[in-house]
């Protein structure tokens, strides 16, 4: 057997010699070419290899393309995962089902190359689908920021057969006899990729094949162009987690475009960008009076004194507590409270603050001010109660009778 | 009559009041929608409108465009201007015909406009040949930054028809009657640009029109990091003329990026520019030792003491001239020369150095290089000889006998 995709992937899977990896196996060809071939190298590369299927459950071939992949698996002895997620994606349907399907695709395959110690998850992207994805891109609105296709590696994921075209594929199966399992939707022209892919990329080539370099080329300039603009604007960033803090006045100080970047950045980690709500957060934040703005998938923007933040909105939301008499330790996941003495032996109320609330005879809210509490924090602050009473409140209070302790943000 | 395309180019035209305006005019259908329209609106709108057609000669049918495009004037009362640029398309190749087409073309309509006191220039360029343009820079191998599309304004140029479609000249053509001239080899398909126009675009529209909307905002922000990369570059640039100069330390700090983007904008100045130019050209500035590199169409980047230079070779090239005895002043083009004394008595030679100069006992190349004098200077330096012995250079000698005084670079 000699042909380029020989070479190409010998030489990708060198690199992994030694290695558990794990397949993500749909049984399409792509991914079977890419275990079929690394089953038939693992003695000669040394390579301990599994494979996972993610059934989505969304097709009534779903069962059929599992049971291919297990049978698969067991003629060849390889190990096998599997994992139904359509629960899942019942469920969850922030962004479209095609984002959500990916986000807990992802999300159990890695899930099971930590639980079973493998070193690497292969992927069975090909160079087609890199090229296909730049139009996919184009189409859906990409900036150029956002043009750099798929990528070889990001974490434990690495993708082996990028240089790998559809056309070797197909030379594989057919040499190698494979029957690989056909997903029907992949020619339902109701999906943006089907269409470019059936009607667009065979005119493409029709008008030559200049514009395969032309493309390659722009992945890669708009990857280094996101680099160098990440080196522009980190020292903005001063925390990046389920919340994250930017220095407002390192932000202020930003060029448009800079600013434009690091949003968008930022935002992609939450939910899927528009050009509209970019719009809308940029010119929010050039507007000293608003202090917060809804952002999708229950996100919100925030400008304070001296940050931005972006968070979940359910951060903030309402709490109420009740800590029962002769009880002294109280316990949530963000916090912890210790009574000492007759406090302990009180019925106490925890909770944020309410509109109107008073603390002796300042308004609550005047105080936080005063002391240059960031609006975020005001809201999520832990306020005790007692018979109707503030007697406690965070950033504000000392009480020799309470000692409190917050987790994380 | 009541269109979109009224309201659009109305709306534009308004902008043109009590000004006189040239038309670049093919009779093709998009300049000839334009030039009617603006001829039916001259009135109302108070514009004065002349058109120029430039007949290229390349085809056998470019008289006959030249004709209709003369008689239509005739019959609608316009001054009409006319060149035919054959002679010139004959000795320039430097670009490929479609690059010097468009260079000598727009030399005659610019000097037409300057000659006859036209306010400004209108082209026809419409959206549909906007969107067109970015998949022909997509083939053609463009950078992120250089994907800006065509400029609705630049220097005299205005391009009023850009948000007119060819759907809208289409139902102008027809509802008013007018009969263009067609351009045949517009379906020839041997050029990029019509493979795109009538087979890609199509296609894309049958995909979907979102593409549209994303091709328009990536050509914005095209523009914006154009603008963006430049105020990061300028200060780098110390002169930008038929030589440019750039600070060679500045240019040493600058990142990659930047440095690939400020090479290939002055390079696009000069010819054009393809990725592997772009990355000799990197390659040559990171390496101390290389003093000068070719570039293409004559041109040469030279690295020395301060500066980096890009210029056209032919500056550097060896001359010799005779001044004849009993003249005193000898002129060229770059500088002039006053003989004084037994000088002017005498026949001298002016030249450029030779390799292996002598000055006096030492080399003419070590007296240069103790005063740091930079390479390209060294090379044009006037080298002033008599009975074959140099008794004067520039940037070294003095002598009372010799005014010597260079204009320009």
């Amino acid at each position: 057997m000699h042909s380029l995709y020989n070479d190409i992937l010998i030489q990708e899977l060198k690199k992994y010699r030694d290695k558990k990896i794990l397949v993500a196996f749909s049984g399409g060809k792509d991914s079977l070419m890419l275990l079929d071939f690394i089953n038939k190298q693992k003695e000669s590369l040394n390579i301990y290899a599994g494979a996972c299927h993610i059934n989505h459950g969304l097709r009534h071939t779903a069962k059929r393309d599992e049971d291919f992949c297990r049978l698969y698996c067991i003629k060849n002895n390889i190990d096998f995962y599997t994992y139904n997620i359509s629960e899942e994606l019942k469920k969850d349907n922030s962004g479209g089902i095609e984002a959500s399907a990916r986000k807990y695709r992802y999300k159990f395959l890695l899930h099971t190359v930590k639980e079973n110690n493998y070193d690497f998850l292969f992927t069975g992207h090909t160079y087609s689908d890199d090229i296909e994805s730049f139009f996919v891109d184009l189409y859906t609105g990409a900036s150029l920021f956002t043009l750099g296709g798929i990528m070889y590696e990001n974490d434990k994921i690495i993708r082996p057969m990028l240089n790998i075209t559809t056309e070797m594929v197909n030379e594989y199966i057919i040499k190698n006899n494979l029957e690989p399992v056909f997903d029907e939707t992949n020619n339902d022209i109701k999906y943006v990729r089907n269409r470019i892919r059936h009607k667009l990329i065979p005119v493409l080539y029709d008008c030559g094949n200049e514009f395969e370099k032309s493309v390659i080329k722009l992945q890669k300039e708009s990857n280094r162009l996101n680099e160098y603009l990440y080196k522009k604007v980190k020292h903005v960033i001063l925390k990046q987690d389920s919340i994250v803090i930017l220095k407002r006045y390192s932000f202020i100080e930003l060029e448009d475009i800079e600013k434009e970047y690091l949003l968008g950045k930022i935002f992609s980690l939450f939910f899927r960008v528009s050009k509209n709500i970019l719009h809308a957060a940029l010119s929010f934040l050039n507007n000293d009076d608003s202090k917060r703005l809804d952002l999708p998938n229950g996100y919100m923007i925030e400008q304070s004194y001296h940050s931005i933040k972006i968070f979940k909105k359910i951060l903030i939301s309402d709490y109420v507590y009740n800590k029962p008499a002769g009880i002294s330790l109280f316990k949530t996941d963000d916090f912890q409270i210790e009574f000492f003495n007759e406090l302990k032996d009180k019925t106490i109320i925890i909770r944020n603050r309410n509109k109107g609330d008073k603390f002796g005879r300042k308004k609550l809210k005047d105080l936080f001010i005063d002391k240059q509490v960031e609006l975020f924090e005001r809201d999520r602050a832990v306020i005790i109660e007692e018979n109707n009473v503030i007697i406690w409140a965070e950033y504000i209070s000392k009480n020799n009778n309470i000692i409190f302790k917050r987790y994380g943000i």
